[in-house]
């Protein structure tokens, strides 16, 4: 065991922590995987600075580096492994926005509620959304290309990071991009540091683009008595319309939600959209106007509008608490499997197949307008049996959307958990492009070992 | 010397073009580099297979591998090398939408506005729209993450590629992505192989994603009587309204254009300024009020609105125009430097001192709303102390663009021609990475050898 006194001498024993009962906090993310292993030490870094001096501890005696923000991932890819060093981004919170350029320099400790928040105080927006936005870091965002509500019209976490200082493997701090936007110089750094989950560096500053803020969206919400009414209208508003948000919750979903809440969802529905649009007075209503009618044409039992932004957000948050609300019900593991549109229908229908079989409860909510489905899986870890088929419908789900063109992680990544199936996924020779690209960046290996890799 | 009669057997003397007469086209694009080597051979491939076949013999031989599209870049990165095999996607021209999904699938010979046109057929758009997009092909659009006008709402050419399939150094063909919104599976390939200026590998297919067409923009023009009151105008509309196009000319672009177009624009103004807005109807005619009144308190001397699109987009024309017309008064080094907005002034006035010190006219052109710049630095190649000057300034501006906090190439690339200033932009560490990359991806060394490395 590497004797982790220097590095406490070096930073303080307010930085590194060792003792067991502080650091056993920082074993687990949200995807809770019972093979966290037990860290050596967590480093609190308050600085890239700090950040390097762990990673060239780490580097120095072989240890592993996990990264950790603020822990709510669903793939396992903050989970600690035995003996190693993690990384907390949570001290380093530091905003600075500039409304001329409309750009914010983040510090990656920071919240993505508070990044918005900082953001609107310049009338500006910072527009990925995901439903957990008030748990997760800015730079655990970053690190996993998170997705959201308003992906569907805005883009992915990806299209609004201009720049970010990453520390390396061996401890060189290195800044990517800048506050420009347009840079072409050199390969596109920057952008393949987004999404790498750890596993390439450790990300200690971002520069982020902000547009000016959303206008108040109308909101529309609708519900189906089947699965396939409301997935043919999800077709049907995306191939000819742009909300600024198409949501899924099915039936299940909607019984949680509603038990949770007691906001008065229609517990018979066997499904129901959420849906708005943000286009300027006048056409937002006429959008809405648009897609009421294909909601009905596509047999929606009921359909609700407001313009009124506050109560619009009311459904906004019942579909953003489905995952806290389906967890009141069991234990989740938790999918994140994507297919192109055209196959929504057949993969929920799958989805319920698997579930059937499987004889476990699979609640099915989806950012529906990109393809990308959450489906639930609720079992009780006590048994056995279940927690197997529990598993093996994990599996299942993952191939079902690989038969059908899909993605097996849309935007929580692959981390520990999905890990088995990447390689079927990627095929042999992008598997094998990704690797050289791991050991090119990180030849000890030492960064996040196990996730993604 | 290789003897490539294998390569010409296997592919045929139609694809495998060896006659130096017809590979001569070949050996340059308009960056007109005077040390563009000349080739082995031209392959005109087809297909995949062909860069396959191609890349494959050129890996069994060490020969470098020069990939082209349509030879429209202005950095030099198309330029040919002594004894390579060109690799030219002219042939490859295919193109597939699929409207529901709104992506494309495209071969990457295919030209931009092709593309373009393409989607149109469907209500559907490509945002990316170079000056050049009658001229430039989408696989050198990507390999160059190429810009344009309306990147200033927009984005950029990787804001819009979703996969792609790519010819690995040794041959090996690997599809990256694809037609899915969302997708975090493994490493941003994808996104790496954007803007890699064909030093990653060959792109022999993409999959883009396309977008609702555009509204109808309503157009302004205005003129200033300084640089200054210009550049300010320009960072009072950015930093307040969000235009979908804001171009700049200066005082020699506007004579140069108005020489070649004769379209009655004001010889005596320092300045020019092309705007558009394509927000709804209604609110787009109030954002180019906002904007007109932003250009008159800045000090603009005229300035004309219309709703018209045809009249408006004669002035896109000559904005487009900018580059030819300038040409036919010298020849051309073509810079694309950019900077972050408040330091657009300062540029451009450092721009205007360079060239009264190196006695050179440079006639300056903007992506305003970027702050990414375009000085044309005119001369004559038979005036050997003028071209020297001429150089000169070349560095001169990319060095001044630095020391604002700017890039060396906004959009157009490294390429040859800028190489020897990547070094000092990036510096040491960023370089370093670059190049492990580089070596990971390509160990010999064949892919476009002197672009970027
Ligand atoms: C209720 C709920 C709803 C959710 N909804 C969404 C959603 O809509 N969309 C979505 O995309 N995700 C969603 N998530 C998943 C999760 O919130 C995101 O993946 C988020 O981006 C993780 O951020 P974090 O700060 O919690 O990162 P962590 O969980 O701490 O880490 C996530 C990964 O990033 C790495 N990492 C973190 N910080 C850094 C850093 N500074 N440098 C390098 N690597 C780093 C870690 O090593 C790990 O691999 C949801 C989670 C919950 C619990
Ligand atoms: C008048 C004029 C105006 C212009 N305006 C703009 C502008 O507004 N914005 C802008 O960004 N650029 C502009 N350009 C520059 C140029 O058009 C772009 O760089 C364009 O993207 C190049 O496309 P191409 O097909 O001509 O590529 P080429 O010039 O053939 O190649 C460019 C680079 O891409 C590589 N490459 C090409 N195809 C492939 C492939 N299939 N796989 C791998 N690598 C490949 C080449 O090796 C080279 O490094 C302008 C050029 C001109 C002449």
């Amino acid at each position: 065991m590497v004797d982790v006194g220097a590095l406490v001498a070096e930073l303080g024993d307010d930085v590194v922590v060792t003792d067991a009962e502080r650091t056993e906090k920082y074993r687990w993310d949200r995807a809770n995987d019972p093979d966290a292993g037990v860290p050596l030490a967590v480093v609190r870094a308050r600085s890239t600075e700090d950040v390097q001096t762990a990673v060239r501890f780490a580097a120095a005696h072989g240890l592993p580096v996990v990264p950790r923000g603020a822990g709510s991932g669903l793939s396992g890819g903050a989970s600690a492994v035995d003996g190693c060093l993690v990384i907390s981004t949570e001290r380093m919170t530091g905003i600075e926005i500039d409304p001329v350029t409309r750009t914010a320099v983040v510090q990656p400790g920071l919240m993505n509620a508070q990044v918005k928040a900082a953001a609107a105080e310049h009338d500006l927006w910072y527009p990925p959304d995901p439903s957990s936005y008030e748990i997760c870091s800015i730079g655990g965002n970053i690190a996993t290309n998170a997705g959201g509500l308003c992906c569907v019209k805005y883009g992915v976490t990806t299209d609004y990071v201009l720049g970010m200082t990453v520390v390396l493997a061996d401890g060189t701090a290195v800044q990517l991009g800048g506050a420009r936007l347009k840079d072409v110089a050199g390969l596109s750094l920057t952008k393949l540091f987004v999404g790498s989950e750890g596993t390439l560096g450790v990300i200690t500053e971002v520069v982020l683009r902000l547009v000016p803020k959303q206008r108040p969206p109308a909101t529309l919400v609708a519900t189906f008595p089947t699965l396939d009414s409301a997935t043919a209208a999800v077709l049907a508003i995306s191939s000819r319309l742009r909300p600024s948000m198409l949501e899924f919750m099915d039936g299940p979903t909607i019984r949680a939600v509603e038990d949770m809440t007691h906001m008065g969802l229609d517990r018979e529905a066997a499904a129901m959209l959420v849906i708005q649009s943000d286009e300027p007075a006048g056409h937002a209503a006429t959008e809405c106007e648009l897609i009421e009618g294909l909601c009905e044409e596509n047999g929606a039992s009921e359909v609700f509008r407001t313009d009124d932004p506050d109560e619009g957000e009311a459904f906004v948050v019942a579909r953003r608490n489905a995952i806290p609300a389906v967890e009141r019900t069991g234990t989740l593991l938790l999918e994140d499997v994507g297919v192109p549109l055209p196959q929504l229908g057949t993969l929920v229908d799958g989805i319920a197949d698997i579930s059937a079989k499987r004889e476990v409860t699979i609640a099915v909510i989806a950012h529906a307008g990109d393809g990308n489905t959450h489906p639930l899986i609720v079992f009780d870890p006590a048994d056995t049996d279940m927690a197997e088929r529990a598993q093996t419908a994990y599996g299942e789900v993952m191939e079902l959307a690989m038969s059908l063109g899909g993605t097996i992680t849309g935007e929580h990544g692959v981390g520990r958990l999905k890990r088995p199936w990447l390689g079927d996924y990627l095929g042999p020779d992008v598997l094998a492009l990704n690797q050289r690209i791991k050991d090119a960046l990180d030849p000890q290996g030492i960064l996040n070992p196990g996730a993604v890799f």
